[in-house]
């Protein structure tokens, strides 16, 4: 129900996953009188999904814990996550309201056993491929311990997507030196190089424009830098192509190179395109949550589909919850006897 | 002496400024060995300018603390910033190490009475022209008091930059409603509200995304973020102009495409260009001081000299340490008796 474009974008985003995504089955909450008749448009769709009408629904511009109290036990977005809780569902993809997708989630799934925090992680596109960034905006603030959690997360989300099996990770601040920037980045740096992991490779801090360069696979960050990064990065994108499509289109010749480099262009939009990699990922949480982009046409939000597709084939949640049980268990090997975590005598 | 070139730079960029700025004077500092035989290059450059041997320069590696330890009385840095506290020059420019270009100025030239802490202000290029930017990566974190600080110095920076009366202003967050983001940045937010300044018009919070549109003239943020923010449009705009510069050439009708549409290339390139717009204010002392990228090359750091020329003959500092004045008195009537700021009986 949620996003710019509500249910017609999601029922046409699934009916374009459906091709694509083989034994795929939806299910679809929301407003009967909304959504029927979009549903009646796809016939196809109703071989393979089911329809819930649902008394209520999330509004997008809900304080999260407004719509805690409103939607909870009614509106489609608890449904829809309550439906992942009961395994009814392997993952809810949603294009709603994020806070109050983050609050249900946390309030109906609860968290991984040992993390704090949930976090948002999203696929960036780099001149080696591409990144996954995290946290893209799900919690402000982040201790050194959370953030090395956000870590070991983010290097098992990687690996359930790409088959690399040591990821690199780097973390996000405003110098490469170890001596720069928050005090939690520069312990949550010295945590990831102690306590040495399997499923991961520290390189240490990259800076703002390592993330477009591909430096690290994952790149750690809070979620107010994390989401300001992600969208100077979509600002800008958008600010070049519209410069370069008026500058292009001021002169007939320069119109004629770009006919003829259409093919160029092509491959720098779908390269830098948001829809491609639409689909943030709720990390931390007892089951699988795919946030889309709000303002995502229905490509993209099949997109943020097969992005919980994926993350459900290649068993993303057990894969977290087992690397994080691992960390926790050598983590522990590095506390006093107060129960703190020690590095060369310092308390982190 | 800094940056990654050194002297070169900074001689080669002070002979192209010579040739644009009217009646400036530069007076050089660092290692005689060093500068002398560059300087002889340019005999023109010795009408107008005098050199300054120092025992000493601060390394590009070197912590703040370090520098000014080593440095103090002694460094090319520490003369550069100590003519403009004496009176001797008007601006001192750097390439050099900023932890110690921050750190030394902090010492040397004092604060602004009223204000807590420096911010660097950059010149961020946008679709609707430029907006000023800060604090780009002087202080990490930053109380609500200090944001409206940056605020006020921004917007006198502004009118200092264009002739434009009323700049607006943006408070750079993860969301545009007044509910969302840090605290401290809601409560700045409260302040710029509540007191109304004749020299700013405040809109309220901006996105990531906002920045490239040119929604607001001047964008608020700590330096932490506003880095991260700085690096990340840098690496994007890279980014793409890789990946399409290697499309370009990819083929013989994209290249002649490429060779026809040139002018709109070179229209991009001027726009994003990061030398064209080089030269961060530091704001907030007592003096002017700019901050060259340090990779700059001879015609970006002549742009930083530009600027510093531009902050001195629009009597920026003047301009600043008014508007602070005003604000701070305006300011002192909505404290209660306990001297606390007070916005519908909440203290901020």
């Amino acid at each position: 129900m949620g996003g710019d474009y509500g249910p017609e974008v999601v029922i046409a985003g699934a009916a374009i996953a459906q091709r694509y995504l083989p034994g795929v089955y939806f299910l679809f909450y929301g407003i009967e009188d909304l959504v029927e008749p979009i549903l009646k448009k796809y016939p196809n769709l109703s071989t393979v999904s089911r329809f819930y009408a649902t008394k209520t629904y999330t509004r997008m511009d809900e304080k999260p814990s407004q719509a805690l109290r409103v939607g909870r036990g009614r509106s489609s977005m608890w449904h829809a996550i309550e439906a992942v809780k009961n395994g009814e569902a392997d993952a809810c993809i949603s294009a709603g309201n994020t806070g109050a997708l983050m609050a249900m989630s946390y309030f109906c799934l609860k968290m991984i056993s040992g993390v704090e925090r949930p976090g948002i992680a999203g696929v960036w596109p780099t001149l080696r491929g591409e990144s996954v960034v995290l946290d893209i905006g799900a919690t402000i603030g982040a201790s050194a311990h959370q953030l090395v959690d956000f870590a070991v997360m983010g290097a098992g989300m990687f690996r359930a997507l790409y088959c690399i099996k040591k990821p690199t990770i780097g973390l996000l601040n405003v110098g490469v030196e170890e001596v720069k920037g928050l005090d939690e980045i520069k312990k949550a740096g010295m945590i990831l190089r102690k306590v040495q992991l399997d499923g991961l490779e520290y390189k240490g801090f990259v800076e703002g424009n390592d993330i477009g360069k591909g430096t690290a696979d994952v790149v750690i960050t809070e979620g107010f830098s994390g989401n300001i990064a992600l969208k100077v990065a979509e600002g800008t994108a958008q600010q070049m192509s519209d410069i370069l499509k008026n500058a292009m289109s001021s002169s007939i010749l320069s119109r004629l190179g770009y006919f003829l480099s259409r093919d160029a262009f092509r491959k720098l939009k779908q390269k830098m395109d948001p829809n491609r990699v639409n689909g943030g990922v709720l990390l931390g949480l007892n089951g699988v949550v795919i946030k889309s982009h709000g303002s995502a046409n229905a490509s993209s939000f099949a997109s943020a589909i097969g992005v919980g597709y994926e993350m459900v084939n290649n068993e993303l949640l057990k894969r977290i919850i087992e690397d994080l049980r691992c960390f926790h268990e050598k983590r522990e090997t590095f506390l006093n006897s107060e129960g703190e975590f020690v590095i060369d005598k310092e308390v982190i």
